[in-house]
């Protein structure tokens, strides 16, 4: 069976670790909880019924290229129309453009469904959204007038141009260039490679954002611009742009990754967006949610594979389960196979609960809190990012391992996820440089006191394990204990490392950190959810969701969470390696 | 570049963990260990030279399939014959089959090279050694001199059918039928499915072991018998067997995955291997040796992500490393970079060196230690297995990790490594499979007694570590004490449950305990090897290596093993989530 939005699962996250209903509250949207729930569930038909049974062709058929044009696999226009025709690409954006201008969380569980459905094709409206963000916050009046209708509504995409062959993690040495027309335009000429969404049918416009230097501007990042560089012309006619070539990939076959050529024909006609030489900044504008949105990529195809894995766990019969009845028994009895859906069904639900929680931020950033949950949303967008796509990979692996042979051969679909799940660490800031950001900016952000401030949110969880007591909660308030500790104290390490007269001290530790970071602020995310639970179940309440989720936080806390003892160890005692020449790594 | 084999790293491996000398000096075969050096680096020329460089090729290729008939890669036909002719496939085979005799240590270097060159070309002389194995000990005298030659010549090759669709890791569900025509030959009928190398064109004939049952015998595993079954009959006739198709597969896409008809026109011919009804243990006695060579593949596989990823490192320049006087660095500079090639490096490094005790146990069983050191290597067969297979999968995607964007992007090589490995993890039993065989049959062996002396031996190095006190080990000896007794404790544990009226109570922690025992004997292995370098350094040696041997096994003990302590939490408290209905799992 195909993907089918976990809903219920995702509105309770939203409400009760995320704080949907205050969020709303404050928002602008005038929706209650149960309209954003509505919403969740039309999204939820969309993506189950229209954009996943798109996945497998688009792996299969790939996006043909010949003659410059790219033809996405058939049945994809006419689902991206319905996406289009149903508002979802404006989830986000102000009703001034023709948006639906709901909150980020509920933008967040969007993008998390279109991408669980399918990666290759939520990675269309995504990358739209980024172009969305940045011109909206950037562009001059008369760039917004002409583009942000079409591209809120969909019927025109975006692109963010930035990697060239010598300029990938570092922008610095980019050499597409731009000069002034004259008439207020640009001439762009360069050539620029992974460019997703370059070139394709589903539109019929595309509309690039694309890095260049201007003549005489400052070396390094410092003299980058941004421009806007459409496909088609507002008089109609083609720009001087060209795909000139698509990647053969691991996975995401449904989508193009074009190299693209601006300016063969003596250059392509831009504007620009924000000032000159202050591109880099207007990228990071919008960094915050598209690596957020990353992240749900990394959540979204989580879920599928975990959904597939138990489909497939429930029906296929091997071996007799201690103590069955049966002579065979369903897979799933096998306490080994019970651990590996367990540890997907844990980790995608923590990675969840860490986005949410960040899109939470940034929604409050505009509310009363202010800075002060700007500030928290970009702490957590690395580890949202980060965090989310290294258990995609890990949950889409264990996805394989649950289908056995089956899970080697293509037609199963379990390697095609994890196929496509293996990009997410790497674009929109490979995972080490999330884990960097996150130990050299986000830590020492005021002073310490933001990180301080989420790791007390993360006791104030723990206490209340302790209060609440439910004997089904295990060791989890124990586990969550200790868990913070060891986030608190190699906190402490780090910072001081950062405050010494060798800050680079603190560059080894960084990605386990990032890790530790995950795990406990994932653990608090599904206590959370529990407590909420516990609370109902005590309430009289009787779903089996809830007793569920209580034994989901204490699974991850008893056995996922405990890796935190090993990683502050780590980062504390382990960083002798960076810099020792008996490992003479550079040859 | 392509694979190079580290033929100086292996050497010291098989030496300083695996005691090599001491096995050769027990064995029958009369070389001296720098004979033993010098036949490896003459396979590390094959392997390098000629296989290594068909790897790619193979991928792209595949093996096209038609009219029955399967097509290798080009390439392919005269590496296979360059690789008999150096009469590689028969360096663990006797003498008197025109084998070259020699350890179990010297065959498991090999097959690791081989498999690091080129995994989908390893398999085929893998399989091939399974034939042999079981024929040797088994078959009847008849049988032997009409196979046994060629078999071990590399003229023939071999297959192990096994699987059938609804007989996966539980065989007792075999459907395939076997009945005695009179003249001593049987008439095999039935369909398999995964049959590596069931069909190709780099041999005259494939000699097939085949499980099947005979007609009234018990049902269950008790009642399945092995057959060999030829493709070619000794008159030169071909047999009533047939492959019915390819997989389609995410990886290994130079070997093919057949399924195999058996008998469509009525019956192929095969003989009987060993007694009937008993084919299940004839199957066991290659069990060892198979599960072995698949966790070398995984080594072999792991050290040529590792290659690849450094010398990519080494030459991508991107960022400027903190204190580095160029403004723009080779990646390997950065410290996060160096986390991922020390990981990959050590992981590695300490799957070797578990593979090589493993064989070690192997070659030690025929001398004076005897039935102590079969069990040894009983016991450490399926650590050898999973845990570097596990490792494998996490190196391999490590590796496209540290090539970033390149890394998605086929042509660079280091995805196909990462879909190549995906497979080992799955064949040979499952790796979960492999856990439940260490925790309810190999840790019992000699009442606990084999598991015991193995912990003994790890403490002996941990006091060597202590002994030794060269600064340069960091925090290893401390490290390597705890996890000692991490892994002490849980085995404790779990034969304390073993021993319970309710031994099901074991299984929920078997997966964790692999990987606590892989860490803790990985961490030894490198230790010993750290030892070994320690002291030739004091003795006045200067070969750089010593130094790398020492830092590795220090960044193992200080960046990975303390995953120990996590993992002994799992084993000890976290068991609650088997068989708790709150999941639900079942549906």
């Amino acid at each position: 069976m195909s993907y089918r939005a976990p809903v219920e699962e995702m509105a309770f996250t939203l409400r009760h670790v995320a704080g949907l209903d205050a969020v709303l509250a404050q928002s602008g949207a005038e929706i209650a909880s149960e309209d954003a729930v509505a919403i969740l569930a039309e999204a939820g038909r969309l993506a189950g019924e229209v954009i996943a049974p798109l996945n497998r062709i688009g792996d299969r058929h790939g996006t043909p290229f010949s003659d410059g044009t790219v033809t996405t696999a058939p049945g994809w226009r006419e689902a991206y129309r319905a996406f289009v025709e149903g508002g979802w690409n404006g989830v986000l954006a102000s009703p001034d453009h023709g948006g639906m201008g709901l909150p980020h969380l509920i933008a967040a569980a969007c993008t998390e469904m279109w991408n669980g459905a399918n990666l290759a094709f939520g990675l269309c409206p995504l990358l739209t959204a980024g172009g969305i963000e940045a011109l909206a916050a950037h562009g001059s009046d008369a760039l917004k007038s002409r583009y942000l209708d079409k591209l809120v509504s969909g019927e025109w995409t975006a692109t963010m141009n930035l990697t060239e062959p010598q300029a990938g993690s570092d922008l610095s040495g980019l050499r597409s260039r731009a000069e002034p027309h004259g008439d207020g335009s640009y001439r762009i000429t360069g050539a620029k490679i992974y460019i997703t969404y370059g070139e394709h049918d589903l539109a019929d416009n595309i509309v690039h954002l694309v890095l260049a230097r201007l003549k005489d501007a400052p070396s390094g990042t410092r003299g980058i611009s941004l421009f806007l560089v459409p496909k088609v012309l507002p008089d109609g006619t083609r720009n001087d742009l060209r795909c000139s070539g698509l990647e053969h990939k691991l996975g995401i076959h449904g989508s193009p990754t074009c190299s693209m050529a601006f300016g063969d024909g003596g250059g392509a006609t831009g504007w620009l967006i924000g000032e000159e030489n202050r591109g880099l900044a207007c990228m990071f504008t919008m960094m915050n949610s598209a690596r957020l949105n990353v992240g749900l990529q990394g959540v979204g195809v989580a879920e599928a594979a975990y959904q597939k894995a138990l489909d497939y766990a429930r029906e296929r019969r091997q071996g007799r389960a201690p103590g069955s009845p049966e002579p065979v028994s369903a897979i799933v009895a096998h306490a080994d196979v019970q651990r590996m859906l367990l540890t997907m069904k844990a980790y995608t639900a923590a990675a969840r609960g860490i986005c949410y929680l960040t899109a939470q931020g940034l929604d409050a950033a505009h509310g009363p809190e202010g800075k002060a949950a700007h500030d928290r949303a970009s702490l957590l967008t690395p580890v949202a990012k980060a965090f989310s796509t290294d258990i995609a990979n890990e949950v889409t692996s264990l996805g394989v391992q649950v289908h056995g042979g089956m899970g080697f051969v293509e037609e199963t679909g379990a390697a095609q996820l994890m196929r496509d799940a293996r990009i997410l660490g790497i674009y929109e800031g490979t995972n080490g440089i999330q884990a960097i950001d996150l130990v050299t900016r986000k830590l020492p952000l005021n002073g310490g006191a933001t990180v301080g401030a989420q790791i007390a949110a993360m006791r104030r969880v723990a206490e209340g394990l302790l209060k609440d007591g439910a004997p089904a909660f295990g060791h989890a308030a124990a586990r969550l204990r200790e868990g913070i500790g060891n986030l608190d104290r190699a906190t402490s390490f780090l910072l001081k490392a950062l405050a010494s007269n060798r800050p680079q001290d603190a560059l080894p530790g960084a990605a386990p950190y990032l890790r530790l970071f995950g795990l406990v602020q994932g653990a608090a995310c599904l206590a959370m959810a529990g407590l909420a639970s516990s609370a109902a179940l005590k309430a009289g309440e009787t779903d089996p969701a809830h007793a569920a989720r209580i034994a989901l936080a204490r699974f991850f806390a008893e056995n996922l969470l405990p890796a935190a003892g090993g990683l502050e160890q780590a980062i504390l005692t382990g960083g002798g390696f960076a810099e020792d020449p008996a490992f003479a790594l550079a040859g």
